[in-house]
């Protein structure tokens, strides 16, 4: 029997004209170095109706891909509004990869038109050639346009793009699983793949930001979003601040530490959004020049763990919360976060908030042993999560490897996202991360954690990094390998550190295989390269010793 | 273009698993005049899990009506949870409706199963000769089963009835738009209609009262529905609660003020739902006895227009922040929540939570005129309010007086529903009510507020009451008609209150038409009953004074 409630869809459409008349008066704040930029919350909805105009002007039809090489500023939540609502989808491009993926990226995405800040044409340019579907390019703000002096794609200045066009578009009622945001995962390994968020899925997660289980954003906040826009929608701050009336402080490209604190200083937010690197530069800003932040309640810090030393630092000395949340692209992001239960305090509350933090009722969770099993929420059996929901992604725009027929093992048969991440969660819902999945040692049934081993290791004054891989092992399947560097001068033996280790894991982890190296292999972006190593191991490059 | 987010439903059996396993330890506390009877959320799922295979056991099949007849209390909730997510519709019926009300509606919802508190077999045994269709009846708590002894409808004891059942239920993957509950209206006139919400439309609601515009919810709060549970959900609450793990007290049938006092002051909730008659009851015991109450942050009020004083009343002696609500059966009910803008203090303030209060996202509102035109959000214009969206209704059950197919003028023809309620809008979306449409003058295109034209002249010493009705008029359409009870012992002539008005509002808005009557009737439930005014009217049985 179907209800007989009204068959409304959840939109874009409906956050762009609800935040722009019943939080018509609320503000968008974009830093520029000099005197902030203010544009209220009508007047984003007006120039958004105007992009529409525009982009329709070009030929934009439904579904077509718009991309935006953007900072985080007024104009890019135009286009976060305009775009979708009018039925094209928008498609965020990461401007700091690589210029062979960026190419690679515009080029799956089949992208017509792209708004570029003016700054970033120079990255631009040089690529240009490489991108035979581009058909036209929308410049805003300052920035040298001669650059584009004779390259094909036509070029339009933004504010010319946009005046004249009415302040008001009618816009289509669309089905809710229609796609409305693109944007592709920078993995580290093998091509980008896209993630196609729906409005259903923006809807719902926005309404789960302005819970207070997670941002709590109201239209008393001023929201500042230095995670890019780019980057997964700005975890969803933009829209969901639109839809609370919550006024932003865009940072515009100005993501350096002293331009942060003195934005928050003379501006006020109340609560940010940010990886841990960029907090952990203005930490050391905070620090030294003793800037007046207290403004800022909370600070939602994801993307990677934050070191507790950042946690505690911002609290202690700046009176500023800093709330740890995990979540990848393919899950909208809010997959976690880390408020503690209701009434514990000091250590207690530090365990709870130290953790990725808890799900939300949309995220549905489960942990998946080594040998396929469901593993219980006892805070102690580690497995990989898999979680289902409504604003998590069931499978890559384009599928596997560009093949849609092609079975994806990043989904399990019955459709839930396998994150690639290995870890615990307690009986009242929390989760803790102890591995990449990929990274961890399949020993007799038994996971190992990499990460684990790794950590203890670099604990040892002697160690000055340690990378742990698999190896394959006739009678456990697999076992960890320790690879060692030491620490200049050190000559610390393998049987001393094996000893280290024995007071600190059980037993059974404790690797028998050591290797001293010279340094940890690294990818592009930093992380140990343990492929680079396992393939070292396997063609016997390794100097291995036994031990045990 | 679809997107490739999974395409999960929004259902009542993921609130319910996520509550009873990520805020397993949240409590609901059922006050029971002595000892508190308190019961972990995860208890409250296994028992709804128990209840669904009892359920199931009695061959209650997906769609079938199982109706309440139940305070608010633990068992409550765990029919709210149990019955939809099993993929039945539960049908709260209000214990406050007269006998022949009540027999009717659970005819008209061919209720099968009845839950029933023991406390409430008195009222219930007599009507049960005229519920042919009801097969069972399930009795939780205390009180003298003996008044049902050779009836016909099977009786159960609650507790025996979930006894030796599983904890856990597989509990079956509904579409999202299935019915989930059905509520009717306590219509003043006519036969009563019955509202069939979505495991979607619940679902939405409960997301949108977690969030800051609204109650904001959070697992530190412990929540305390006043309102009942047999009243549209009391108001989303207890879901919105299981939901994000915020704890609930639960008054079960102690809604009086002394043991609501008494209540607070012990157990400390934090939030509260209220009509604004038991809050003006609450006040004046406060007022007397002094108990510290301050544990209560905010308590929600809606049902009717909340006076001012009692709003003061509560924040200025006794810490307590009462938030005006709007909404209907029709609306879930979340249709406006009075929070002021952020920034204004003072009178401005005031003005701001004295009216109705601001639309959410979700809730699309326009006033239409009498000529049936669109009006502006001026502040000024005065039209019907009519409100779309994913958790309002789109039709009854069952359809117009029962047929399915005939039109029903409480929608209008593009599907919006038509509240019957006329008011203004401010630029920023704050709602202020002004009457219903049915008592509202249409005077030569423009509307008179019956309502403001009482006010005024009940502010009058020497009127008791005042009644105002629209009668016809061959000039102007209608005319306003102003029949007046005088006080004890005054004489007062209608051109002197007439006077005393047209100092008070505009001059087209003056009545011609004056009568002196000895009372205003009055409806079942108290209300003005203009209907019959306007009858006697029409019968020539007022003694009508042309003035002006």
């Amino acid at each position: 029997m179907f209800s007989t409630m009204q068959d409304v869809p959840l939109t874009v459409s409906r956050i762009l004209e609800h935040g722009s008349t019943v939080h018509g008066s609320s503000q968008v704040i974009t830093w520029t170095g000099g005197e902030p930029h203010r544009r209220s919350f009508a007047e984003v909805g007006a120039r958004a109706a105007r992009l529409a105009h525009a982009l329709r002007g070009l030929g934009v039809e439904r579904e077509d891909r718009v991309a935006t090489l953007l900072w985080n500023n007024a104009e890019h939540l135009e286009a976060y509004l305009a775009v979708p609502s009018m039925g094209a989808v928008l498609h965020t491009l990461n401007l700091r990869l690589a210029p062979e993926q960026l190419v690679w990226i515009a080029n799956h995405a089949e992208d017509r038109v792209l708004l570029v800040n003016g700054s970033l044409l120079p990255l631009l340019a040089p690529l240009l050639p490489q991108l035979p579907l581009l058909e036209h390019l929308v410049v805003t703000g300052p920035g040298d346009r001669s650059v584009l002096d004779g390259i094909r794609p036509t070029v339009h200045d933004y504010e010319e793009f946009l005046a004249g066009h009415p302040e008001h578009y009618d816009w289509p009622e669309l089905d809710e699983r229609e796609a409305a945001i693109l944007c592709y995962t920078s993995g580290t390994t093998g091509d980008p793949k896209g993630v196609l968020y729906s409005h259903r899925s923006l809807y719902l997660h926005c309404l789960q930001v302005n819970t207070t289980e997670a941002f709590a954003l109201g239209s008393g906040d001023l929201a500042l979003p230095v995670v890019p826009m780019f980057h997964v929608s700005a975890w969803g701050m933009p829209h969901a601040a639109f839809m609370a009336g919550a006024s932003l402080l865009m940072p515009d490209r100005f993501l350096q530490p002293a331009p942060l604190a003195e934005m928050i200083e003379k501006l006020r937010p109340t609560i940010g959004a940010a990886v841990p690197t960029i907090w952990q530069g203005l930490l050391a800003e905070l620090d030294a020049h003793g800037r007046d932040v207290a403004c800022l309640r909370t600070v939602i810090i994801g993307g990677s763990a934050c070191p507790p030393a950042l946690m505690r630092g911002f609290e202690e000395r700046h009176g500023i919360r800093v709330v740890h949340a995990w979540g990848m692209t393919e899950t909208s992001p809010l997959g976690t976060v880390a408020h503690p239960p209701a009434g514990v305090t000091g250590d207690e509350e530090w365990r709870y908030r130290t953790t990725q933090g808890r799900f939300p009722a949309s995220v549905e969770a489960r942990l998946i042993g080594p040998d396929g099993a469901r593993l219980p929420w006892d805070g102690a059996s580690a497995g990989e999560l898999e979680v289902r929901g409504p604003w998590i992604a069931g499978a890559y725009y384009g599928g596997a490897d560009g093949d849609p027929q092609r079975p994806d093992d990043k989904f399990s048969p019955d459709g839930w996202l396998r994150t690639g991440d290995v870890g615990t969660i307690t009986p009242d819902g929390y989760l803790t991360l102890t591995d990449r999945a990929k990274d961890v040692i399949k020993s007799g049934g038994e996971w190992i954690s990499s990460l684990e081993l790794e950590n203890h290791l670099m604990a040892h004054p002697d160690v000055a990094e340690a990378a742990v891989i698999a190896v394959p092992d006739d009678k456990w399947g697999e076992r960890p390998l320790a690879t060692v560097v030491l620490a200049d001068g050190a000559t610390t033996g393998h049987d001393e550190l094996r000893a280290f280790l024995a007071e600190r894991i059980a037993r059974w982890q404790l690797p028998e295989r050591w290797a001293r190296i010279a340094s940890v292999p690294k990818t592009s972006v930093g992380k140990f390269d343990k492929k680079l190593l396992r393939q070292r191991y396997a063609d016997g490059e390794l100097d291995v010793t036994h031990l045990g």
